[in-house]
């Protein structure tokens, strides 16, 4: 077989591979929500089916103590590499439900995009490595090994991958690992990450009073918990924009110079970035590039605020409680235990004998950096440059990929991010959406790089 | 006629006029909420039935541009004074339901308490003058003139009153106003304001991004509106728990040292009024008590904080936006307008100018002070003596009663406000209760200050 003709396939099949995305999108996916528990192995079943569809065997959904992870593997190419394909079946929440244009599990098209919830993280890019997979398999064969998983976990810490990695070491044996949950830098410019984001996401509860009381009755003397955890949260940050977290930098990798300007060189607006991010200004810590902020500095952020009365009108409520999520992302070398000991100890300095406080520990996944010379990478780069007729950048990511180190600890491989999702495509926002034609794009550029990774 | 037939009377039908307490708390009036809205027409119609049933005349249930307002009156006793009574009908939302120990529209006897939603605050007080008034006419006629409103709007700001009363002016003249929408200081302790809060209610709302992002796409290169908000509130008071904003002080009455020492002469415990809040410390203004933190000095409170994800488990968004409902309790002679610039002047000082913000008028109201020697305040300061068996104290009440207000800009009369809940009655609360034996000393409280009143 030759990839022109997988290639030529694959274009004529452009309809179908785009109505069977929609189909997989219509299906709400959220793994956060209990409500969604059997969606979301409506998902899995799906996918199954696809997994048969594209030519894999030994297709299974497994279950794990929390949502399952759907397999399927071709195994025909002897003596060749073998490739173990990570995705992942989960999407975010929906809401703010009424600030999407159109229903976020309806998808539309609209100009060259495809809105829905979870098409750019990243149900386009998993059904485009399982079209790649098909056109190839179909076409003469895949010149390498695959092995395929799709877990449902992913959007809320991937819980339950490492112990499945753990578990099935030896069937999942692979030289590398090809994640698709990933972006390029602009339509017409591909880029490969070499570097990811950990995480520490935390729940922070203040309480004053036992229960809510009357503002006018008790306000004046009593403190406020939601004035309180205000106060903690500003103190979180210095007027730079630094994190005041007690060694919060301690273990920050630093970058080498050349590094620096090499990251300088990424093709890059400003005006985009601010067009992108829907703001007039960026801001952050002081000292470095939006780049370096969004890919090499750690940040701690709000995710979330509740407190007291926040219906329509007035409620005169001095709040018993107050509640923020609060997520940092970590960079090579935090340890997101260290840092969780650091929140605790600035809550243990800084709250006031006045309240209780507790602070819940909801997920965390390391920091990773990939080594930019491995054989995957450099076919990875040129199944992109063949697609995109551009080489591709070298980027730090600012997401956060827990597989990258479960694979290097579990399997001993590196892992590839290669997808096709854009910077602006609103993940986890309303109208997340997806360029269409790089879905096409990826179809291809996937099934290069089998092609070039089936070569000694 | 004599007050003691009159008082037998009321002591013989004590079973009845629990029970029609309990009706009128079934009715779930809560006035914030739109779905409520048939409620409160329904609550203003059981009430207009129980003004009848006191032997009122022209009995109607006015409409206004908001919630209905309902009228009677009694006006044989020639020659002698007339009483314009106040109250409202409507509630505070019982949100948070689940720290209810008893549903808060069933309402349930444990111990000497009754429990429900607006039991304290104030359909007690509310039925008990009605029922003061049912025994006078049944027992020889009462010996003043009364004409008796009920609004439906006091939680939420009172704002058709102040036209009702305009419109109404020669229909509801009078020589006082008796306001039973009140508290006394303990069980056993009868007490009376002189002065009540005021009241400013702003919302507040940061936004950001023009929609929600993914925190690890753009965490660290945009401003987060929460993060902002919580600077913006946390910087509202400083160490000392003085407020910030400009002028805040500027107009505050200044206590007299008599008044000081007066007030500090109140029985208080500071650990009942611990325990009533349910928190180990009191935190106020620096330089002050308790009694003066609550009704001589002014506040802000966050009554409530919204923004990003707040569900169960994680969602990695940097919010677009991030409200707070602020309210800040007024004291003579604050001005609600002049403190709202105050406001305004500190966010455009403080707000950085990578957000954008708006903050939105929902309610406000002077507050007030009465002359402690008229007429009136004898009365009442009698009626309660005989009741029990003590001399009331004077105190500041740290509430807010449009009312006070209102009705001597309108009418050109003082209101006394006269009614038996306690402090600790959890208002605006869940678990909300009345100390039952003071209803029914409230009834003979209100019997006795008719009579008085009703003299030259």
């Amino acid at each position: 077989m030759t990839a022109n003709r997988v290639v030529e396939y694959a274009r004529s099949n452009r309809d179908r591979y785009l109505s069977e995305l929609k189909e997989f999108l219509t299906i709400p996916t959220v793994s956060t929500l209990a409500e969604h528990r059997s969606d979301i192995q409506r998902g899995a079943e799906w996918l199954s089916r696809q997994f048969t569809k594209a030519g894999l065997q030994h297709v299974e959904v497994f279950p794990t103590a929390g949502h399952p992870i759907v397999y399927g593997d071709f195994l025909e190419a002897a003596g060749r590499r073998t490739v173990l394909i990570y995705g992942h079946l989960d999407v975010q929440p929906e809401d703010p439900l009424d600030e999407w244009t159109s229903p976020p599990f309806e998808p539309t098209l609209r100009g060259e995009h495809l809105f829905a919830r979870g098409v750019s993280d990243m149900k386009a890019n998993g059904v485009a490595v399982l079209k790649a997979l098909e056109a190839s398999i179909k076409n003469g064969g895949l010149p390498v090994n695959v092995k395929v998983i799709f877990e449902g976990e992913e959007e809320i810490g991937s819980t339950n991958l490492g112990p499945f990695l753990e578990k099935n070491k030896d069937k999942l044996k692979c030289d590398l690992v090809l994640s698709v949950d990933a972006v390029i830098a602009k339509r017409d410019l591909p880029s490969l990450a070499y570097g990811v984001r950990g995480i520490l996401y935390l729940e922070v509860w203040v309480q004053g009073p036992v229960h809510d009381l009357h503002s006018g009755e008790f306000g004046g003397a009593i403190h406020n918990p939601a004035q309180v955890l205000c106060e903690l949260i500003a103190g979180t940050h210095d007027a730079n924009g630094h994190v005041t977290l007690p060694g919060f930098y301690d273990q920050v990798r630093v970058l080498p110079a050349e590094e620096r300007a090499e990251l300088a060189h990424i093709p890059y607006s400003e005006e985009e970035f601010r067009e992108a991010a829907g703001v007039e200004q960026t801001f952050g810590e002081k000292g470095y590039s939006t780049s370096e902020r969004l890919g090499a500095r750690p940040t701690l952020e709000v995710n979330g605020l509740l407190s007291g009365f926040t219906g329509k009108g007035t409620k005169t409520v001095l709040p018993s409680k107050a509640m923020a999520k609060i997520s940092m992302r970590l960079v090579p070398y935090q340890n997101p235990a260290v840092i969780e000991q650091g929140f605790r100890e600035y809550m243990q300095r800084n709250a006031p004998p006045t309240v209780k406080w507790e602070v819940k520990h909801l997920a965390s996944a390391d920091a990773a950096l990939v080594d930019r010379g491995s054989f995957g990478m450099r076919s990875a780069s040129a199944a992109l440059r063949t697609t995109f007729g551009v080489d591709p950048v070298f980027r730090l990511e600012g997401g956060s990929l827990p597989l990258v180190n479960l694979v290097k600890a579990k399997l001993g491989v590196e892992a590839i991010m290669m997808g096709f999702a854009l910077p602006d495509d609103n993940f986890h926002a309303p109208n997340e959406r997806f360029y269409l034609p790089n879905y096409y794009r990826g179809i291809e550029t996937y099934i290069h790089f089998f092609d070039l990774t089936s070569r000694p």
